[in-house]
């Protein structure tokens, strides 16, 4: 179950932006050669393997664009489908499907590139109980939509904004540490002064930064740039007295590691800063 | 030279919105935690070797937080830099320069990496005459920004919309292949329909088009999907009668090849849609 | 310390659409009978005791409309004043200080009535622990500088939106009912699904549901529309396992019977919902 | 007849700006315990006696959250109604309604508590020809509505705006008189001067400032903070040369004196600066 | 006195519009032929005679493009001035007053028309107490802007809204009369029913309209299309009892025989919807 | 064919814009007459011979204003129509007929005139292969519009920004001069630096500067305020090498001449600056 949600009410200026932006006065090219009458049948296809997600953008894209073009899904979000497989066709006016094809692709390439990532984190650690969480490290003004391709690929949300979540990091230790407050004193101060619905999770450097957290009674623990190893041993000096969330260095390769170490929650930036576009095409049959 | 600008103007409305989905209602960690009187001081770094771009964002993002934040300079766009080193100092308080530091960072590290990408596909070919250029396939809503980096990086920018430039794409010819319209056809159409500024550019999708589209007066080939030794060919059998551009499946391994090919332009949509994050970090030390 | 914000940033919108919203196409009075190079001074003064909120409201009100208007301040957000006492004097051209007034002092007047409302609950129950909260019930558009304003009266922010706390409300609770769910495990399931940085509040209509919450691991209790009385019988039931909020019913005169009751909190709509103005008037002296 | 309108042409990107301060990132409760498949009943009950204004926007909110969701009335916009009356009902989307509840009732509760205050100063001056009109003390964003509300409370609309109508006031009368102007040439210059579509209209402080600005034709004599005695007086040096309004330190106690005292229009600020707002929940029954 | 005013305030976003429009992705010519680093020495001239309107929107204009150019006026709005004039200098960077020059030029082609061609109505009725009136017939978007061009001619301004007047026209009397209702009749309806600070203007179609209108006791008439002659006789007919507006079918050669006619007021739609763009230019001269 | 489109995406926000500069807080006279569920029946008919031009804007306006209007199309944009002849025709509410008025005429007319006047431009020339082309002096705000209108009128759209075309005017060519670069080096340094599919287009201004431009490869030679003779000598001179395009000081009178002279496009800014209104009324017969 996820705790974000997608309404066209939520991306609908973002849509409107990049039609305005990639459009600007018109397609110029399609204007001069397709006659405004004429209709074609249009697909939109896999090259790669893939986990699907965008498409309540790209079925805007289009009624924005051109409401008499019909979309029909072969697959929706969250779907997993393999090189060659049909996401949606197309029916309608030739230029408005042609005009409209970069932006569509733009979003979903992106989305659809995000919950693939996060869907091989999961499946990476699927044996063990720890959840894959996103981060804020999202690209500017896309961050509804890219938590949401998170949760396609199966990863859970973190703290949507700065507003919903007390998070005290190494930045508010070091600059806590200059008035002589120390961790212990830094979450007592946080129970004290912020929001009753919100726990308390604090940024661990070592392990002898945890007794002083749990003393403060911090809620989770976030370590930070720690080995599989140091992860497993925070884990046992922990003994379930917090919550532990484990950040910083995190790859396909060693995440398995991280989730066999105990850890509860595993938050990656790279599934919304850096993962690459997937290999989507927009294809009209020659026989259309 | 470039093509493109970048000015305060164009982007404002983008670092609003970036502020404003990261920061919702509120710091709430900063805002218990640091008295509002605080001041710091704190370092923007490179964790890594790095072509930045994104400064006059960054330089945005403080003054519209709190004007009273001082930003000092030591790389700006276009700079290469390696790790460790800084690349701007913040002196002001506490509460907006941690506030601010994720949207700043974000924005920081998506165009430095787009910067960064785009400077080693650059220098893999910088013993031959071809250019890289970017594509549109770039992130909605910050393809003026991301154009930007390209530039950055010592690429040059493609079409910024569908308005500025005739691009006759595989799409386009199979629309009109159905109407008995072939490519010498299309281009001519183009050249009698077109604006009178704007060039005729074709894609090529193999050596058989060629005279076709020569003979229609094609300004531009984009040969689109080929290995080096059909570029070779395609640019030996085109004897400079038109620019040629290649697209598609081009990598730092192989870009080297597609420019000894002799190719004049080479455009590149992973520049933007799948350039990996930098790694940039924002420090308070703590002796501040 | 508060755990909201108030930089021009995120009012500004709201002071523009104001501002066009009540001076139209001009104000046509002041405009045909005030010359444009006449100048003037004026005071904005209580006409009766209050407390301040929304000065920078007011400075940016006149600085959007014209930035040669010199004000200066005598009070500032906060301040508790009394009858006559001047919060502000403006100097500067007449036909601005007469255009910008009726907005000036709808904000302030509106504000003040949030802050000095809030006042008067903080002081009724200084003598306890009980800390007053506000609510989501605040007048559409203006949340940030209501709840401002709640602060500057000496109240804390509760959730600044649905998506900054878990409050399992009695409408959710009738909804899970009908699937066989019931409190305790409404509880777990939201312990479970919901972000881990999140604490579980569940609203409480009977002394029964108390265990019942209990035994779900509920973080805190809200007791909803109750006695006094049986506030006072749910903290002796609750002992110290959760934190207690009160809420619903709750006025001026029995306000420190719920916090001798001993709740932790007391959440109140009337605050932002129903604050009634405070008297502010701008006066320009005959002698000016 | 109203001289308002009330399309949701006028109300749309309020009620948006409401939605988004609410929501944000999502309402994480009902997300993490109603699953996205639920449909429920609800009602929207009155939970005092008052006259309904604010259905259209509330009509509005549901359409932009989920068109999905089914709204039958059994009041609108002007029904004055009694304890336990049902609205109106809505049938869909467990989470749509839940997620719009809120802000729906902010609406609601807020515009039906000025009409409900409108129509109780209404009642209070029926034996007399007087009329009860609004101000531009408003709530900043929401005139249009509030007005409306007004209007269905059996309230008349003062000015919209600055821009729609002549009022020389007491600060325009200061300024004017350390010129040597007095109200009888203030009133001539605004004639003078003056849209020629446009009545004068002048505040009268004391019963000598009658004369004068009747000698200088005024269409309209608004009499500021004057007692019913006063009043009466006022109306019969008058004698019908003038249209009078009354205006300042009116209540319900006392509105019926004024209207007694002869006076034809009665502006009253706090009906739309401090009309608490009135009880109405929404209900789901737990059999739904 | 104008009854109108220009603030930045009002047409900023205009402003902003109209630079993306024109600039879109950047000013292609000038980026790729001048150094950013080169500065230049620019004049505004007026090509004919003229009088300006919109130096405000100029200065707006480069400040956003770029607040380093040093704007100096030599005259301002409102001044008629001959060709050859120099009306502003520019100094700064050469890309940027480029790359603004169309954008400031239209502005000021267009409102300088405006105030043109209101100068010389003004002009050819200036022997006669008639005063020249604008319309509603504004070009979308720039009604603010026009009606102070208007005022910078010389002329006044009519109503900015459907708002701020009662305006009766022939659709409107149209529409009665199927009900019933004559002109003396809609003029009493008006009276009662609309705000008590507007006067009653009513449209009259011919003479016999006349003695209905006053009957009704309209404060303003508004002689529509009619010739001088017929203007002639409506005034002796009306004799004082109601100011008297006329309208339709108005040009510079005939507008004075309007004036002599005893017309009030003569209001034109042309002023605004049809007056020609003066020739204004911007020049670099060569030894700059 | 047409190189613009119009899709009430790109209008909706000028149409917006409009309605509400002409509503703003409501139709007063209409209000406080008409009774809102009177309904009508109105005509939009020609009073001058016309091409039509903004039909999608009108039905836009009254599905914005009241969706439940129905509006009858005799005829479309391009139409050419004499005096008297229907438009379209309106069935529906009162209120809202009359309320959408003025607006819908705004844009109805000011397009309309817009497609005469170019109409009147390609008949001029219709013996000749001469284009008739439209400029970026146009209206702001209202390009896309304007541009759209041309091309109902039967002319062709040059430049749509500054985006998308090169164009080495006499502004740049003076700057260029000043660092010894003449027209010759002037369009090479566009070749090299420009984006590849532009071509270059430089203002002549002299015969003198053909060759020069012809060297440096120029592909549009613009010829800048020359008469019909020096624009057939400089027609011979450049014998098909470059496309010839004349602009400056072409009038209806003059431009047959201009087009006999051998030029391939004639740029005229008169257009779209400088096109009267043309004569259209919504009328409501007697009988409705």
């Amino acid at each position: 179950m996820s705790n974000t949600r997608l309404s066209s009410f939520d991306f609908e200026h973002i849509v409107k932006a990049a039609l305005d932006e990639d459009i600007s006065h018109g397609d110029v090219t399609t204007n001069i050669l397709v006659l405004s009458v004429t209709t074609t049948h249009a697909t939109i296809q896999a090259k790669q393997a893939l986990t699907v997600a965008g498409i309540p953008v790209v079925q805007k894209i289009f009624e924005l664009l051109d409401p008499t073009i019909s979309l029909t899904l072969e697959h929706g979000d969250g779907d997993t489908i393999t090189t060659g497989q049909v996401i949606a066709s197309l029916e309608g006016c030739t230029r408005s499907i042609l005009t409209g094809e970069r932006v569509a692709l733009n979003f979903l390439q992106h989305l659809s590139g995000i919950a693939t990532l996060t869907k091989q984190f999961c499946e990476a650690v699927h044996e063990f109980p720890a959840k894959i969480l996103d981060t804020r490290k999202t690209t500017p003004g896309l961050r509804k939509l890219e938590k949401w391709a998170v949760t396609m690929g199966g990863g859970l949300n973190h703290r949507m904004s700065l507003n919903d979540g007390i998070l005290i990091k190494d930045n508010h230790l070091a600059i806590l540490k200059t008035q002589g407050i120390n961790i212990t004193q830094a979450c007592r101060l946080a129970k004290t002064n912020g929001p009753h619905g919100l726990r308390i999770c604090v940024e661990i450097e070592s392990l002898d930064d945890i007794d002083q957290a749990l003393e403060g009674q911090a809620d989770v623990l976030l370590l930070d740039n720690m080995t599989p190893e140091l992860v497993h041993q925070a884990v046992t000096q922990i003994k379930g007295r917090a919550i532990v969330e484990v950040s910083g260095g995190i790859t396909l390769t060693n995440v398995r590691e991280f989730a066999a170490a105990g850890a509860d929650y595993i938050s990656i930036g790279a599934l919304t800063h850096s993962a690459p576009a997937v290999d989507i095409s927009l294809d009209i049959p020659f026989s259309a």
